[in-house]
């Protein structure tokens, strides 16, 4: 880290300063410049050792030189992870496709879903057993009854199963019934669930909190692989912003850099980034042009008679007429559904 | 609800929505225009309605009449709610102070706070046991242990005790220690542990999420509410913009349309808000002059060695300086510490 | 417009609207609710009464039925817009490729750029002569001198002209020059220059602002139309946000709906988006993918000494690159260079 | 600046960067990491050279030391700068209230305004005669017609004018007509104009964009300063986030944060912050709680046929009401109107 004094800082406060991080095993080194002096500080623990040295007396600001996210970086890890969920590859040259429901609501409608989308290509079924809501009174989800039914549908359709966990206590629960972890958006700093998800077998999908930026995103995942689970997949489900016309704002500049300075794999949800499902097709090409390794859409079989997120979702041919969409463009990026 | 069709819809998309509303139990009220139809639905389960008429064919908008939120509205209790915490009473003439470190880290640091801050007239000592921090490479707090030395600490020094809880099975071990029950601003929408306070006898800070808007944060009180819990009292503690030069923006207009909306106290968090340990006088005055009913205040006896946030946490002399600096606005404000 | 009256609101308030809003022209239909009155307002100059209603005593909210845009919207004009720039065509089948560097410098930087690009498939060639900057002591364009150099050398390669005016008394002086006016983004709310261009003849790119929402972002472009100038293209280049690894945020799902919502045709500028040159190819993806009809890209012989933006300038290895990276995604799409 | 090299710059590269620092005449000071290279370079040009540093092959990052303000900058001049206009004082101890309509529609307005505010306690007159509306449809102001009817009715009740100019050759126009120049929010960046008023005699009111950062404000004060013209009083009337419940949000931190970098004097405008008449007292009393000089109000006689901004506009009583409760609080932050 860099260390750059106030200009009214003190020969003493200098000289504290340095002591401090020679006492937490860094090296030092001093630029005294006319207007003011500057420290940088070399060593491994110099980023979890930052909010420290700026609370010393005369420092001004203190500016990292190295990403705190150690696990989740391409530095630690130049090689891109592959992530095996069921029969389906996150990370490779296939372009992994999930959908279904956004809330599990019962047999048929799961059980046609899944026969639809695995005959359309995709090879995980979501389906909300647990639904965090913003309304306490809106529906919560049908909980371990939607997890028996999910788990049921996707042996018969041969498809894997990703559904959301809320809370700590349910992650062994849901791991029964589930082939991969889903941590949502309003929970990526939840970090009791973080770490209880790090000590599972299963792979996680981490979605990326609505105003978290690509670092914090990154440190989230450090949480999970930090506890000895690296099948983490990323994804990019958009941000909020003072734009009102979508729900939110997909950043799609996010999964290249991701993709950059991480070896993780990166997805995108078009449908939450939209809330519109008239804009899931134009979000899903820009997500996958942009680099994205697959996508999350949400797909019903009556979008108006659904319990959550209905406007955002898509009906059978809609689902068809995406995936015949994003065709031409998988095989001009080299990639394959 | 007021539910906008497209210019497109066909009669039969509006006779349907009509049917669909009163199939639920809503009134309905038909209004033909030249350019659109629109339908106003009356009646209280409009809010959790709302997604699924906002998902059937033919409807462009849907808007909502009625605020989402009912236990935490003041239409549902028009005076003022007053949550008792020790001797402190929030929402009332009395500007309740909590202060005290980031984190517990030994006897000394929070004992001699605990002492400072008393005389100086702070009723709450904080100080945080279970700490959600960005990073997993950094401090964690020191969990149980924590706890049994801030109960003691208190104790001793005739302050009540709030201190953050951040997974729900640890609600019941942290209710023993404490005298109020913290929830982060990461944690705002983490509805398992939301419902778990709900069920706790003791009063609930909630802080607003970084990126929470106003009705947000309400049914997040809502969520606690329902499950039988009325002593909460809001937290605003600055939200996630473009601007780099603070750590996060205080949103003094919410405390005012908090307390305009919700019969909830209202206080502010200054440290947080700003990052800026110069900056914590003028917001502090700043939330009190929009009508924040208290602060919650980082104190630590040597910010310069603090585990975490000591570039934002005040020392006693600071602290003393800005109980000084607030006493003549609190007279002029008609309020009292 | 839809009116919603406060729940407190009088008889005689709910007259006294009505009564304002048939004196304006307007149709009026009653809804009287339980909870609250509801009036609907139908007619053609609703948008701009609405900030007139909103203020009448008794009133809670104000809420917009029609889009404020007329002329840029595809209500008025349902078929796409063809502007033509000198042998290119924006909104039709070809993928319009603008390049070129920040700022004129001189003769041997343009001209080596011009002819690169035009080699490479760009058919517009950009460059500043009014260069807005955020610090009065950085170069701010070789203004006349700038204009007459790259009319030269885009008349030797055969490329058309786009240049930044940035002073409505500058408008004149800029046409003679270019074949095509930009606006940027900091003067997309500039009206006095708006209108300015909107007299010109030539036609107009018309920059988001970096706080825009889609909605202003064509009720600027309305601002133009309105004098009689039709001919305006639109160039999404990077909203702000809270992420600060990039510049902006590349918002692509605002490409797709000002697409859906406007008939006038969409580009992106992803060097000015990202801020970042290893983002150019992914983000210029992205925005094709997404529906755009053209780019907007920074080129420069030598970006490393570039007098502005030299870090998200490409060289010309890099912008063979990434023309070569967009060929199969724009066969894929069914557009052409 | 310092120069952060990426983990792969070559040994050339890094001499390259010193060769180019120094042949800009600035110091440079190599510390070569274990994992980095870094370049501290000392010099009063370093911030304008950043963009250019920011390009050279190898360079990762490039942080700034010192702030790009010199001429607004408490560096520069580290007392506080009075401003005057007619009989008030900006940046003393007096509180300066300018109030008035948001545009100027008839004498009669203007005039019954101006008695009430002027015997209220208001020093100086605000009204729009030339209007920067969303819409082109929206009134744009009465224009020269506007600015003789306030000159008039200024010089009738003894206050002081203050009004908005649009357009760099209006700028002469407004100067004869009033007593202080205003740029408006959406003109912060209109480089044309800032340098415009900068050669004018008059002192100027520089709104702060809506997204523009605080260091990006300070760089617009200083392109009127580096024309000339000292004279400049900051205005914070709330930046645009995600909230929506609020027309922007108030930024006090910027104002205290303003106050601490500049000398410049520092007023609010709680009517553009919240767009909210309810919320004008609260935020006018957190402003000045926060440090600001003086408010900026809107005020019409009959806000319920006002032209623009009827919504948050005071009627006189309401006005009234404002001043008094700003009263006491003034006294205990020992100012005075």
């Amino acid at each position: 880290m860099i260390i750059i004094m106030s200009r009214e800082a003190s020969a003493e406060q200098v000289t504290r300063v340095q002591q401090q991080l020679r006492a937490s095993g860094l090296g030092v080194h001093l630029s005294q410049g006319v207007e003011r002096t500057i420290i940088g500080a070399i060593g491994d623990r110099s980023p979890e050792l930052m909010p420290m040295v700026a609370a010393l007396a005369g420092v001004e600001r203190v500016i990292p030189i190295l990403k705190p996210f150690k696990l989740a970086s391409r530095d630690f890890q130049p090689e891109s992870t592959l992530v095996q969920v069921g029969a389906a590859v996150f990370g490779g040259e296939e372009t992994v496709v999930i959908a279904g429901p956004c809330a599990i609501e019962d047999e048929e409608q799961l059980l046609s879903t899944a026969q639809h989308i695995k005959a359309a290509g995709a090879r995980l079924l979501r389906g909300g057993a647990f639904k965090p809501r913003t309304s306490p009174y809106s529906f919560q989800g049908l909980k371990s009854e939607g997890l028996k039914l999910i788990q049921e549908v996707a042996k018969e359709t041969g498809l894997a199963v990703v559904t959301e966990v809320v809370s700590p206590h349910e992650v062994e629960l849901v791991a029964r019934y589930a082939q991969m972890l889903q941590i949502g958006a309003r929970n990526m700093q939840n970090y009791a669930l973080l770490q209880e998800v790090g000590r599972a077998k299963l792979p996680v999908l981490l979605k990326r909190g609505m105003a978290a930026t690509i670092e914090e995103w990154l440190m989230a995942a450090e949480y999970i692989m930090k506890e000895g689970n690296y099948q983490v997949v990323l994804c990019e489900r958009g941000i909020r912003t003072f734009e009102t016309a979508t729900r939110n704002t997909l950043d799609v500049s996010a999964i290249a850099l991701a993709k950059e300075w991480s070896h993780l794999p990166v997805i995108a949800d078009p449908s939450h980034a939209s809330g519109r499902r008239n804009l899931v097709l134009p979000l899903a090409r820009a997500a996958l042009a942009a680099g994205a390794d697959g996508l999350m859409v949400e797909v019903h079989p009556h979008p108006e008679t659904a319990l959550s997120d209905g406007a955002q979702s898509l009906d059978f041919a809609q689902f068809d007429a995406v995936i015949k969409g994003l065709t031409p463009l998988l095989t001009a990026l080299g990639r394959r559904l």
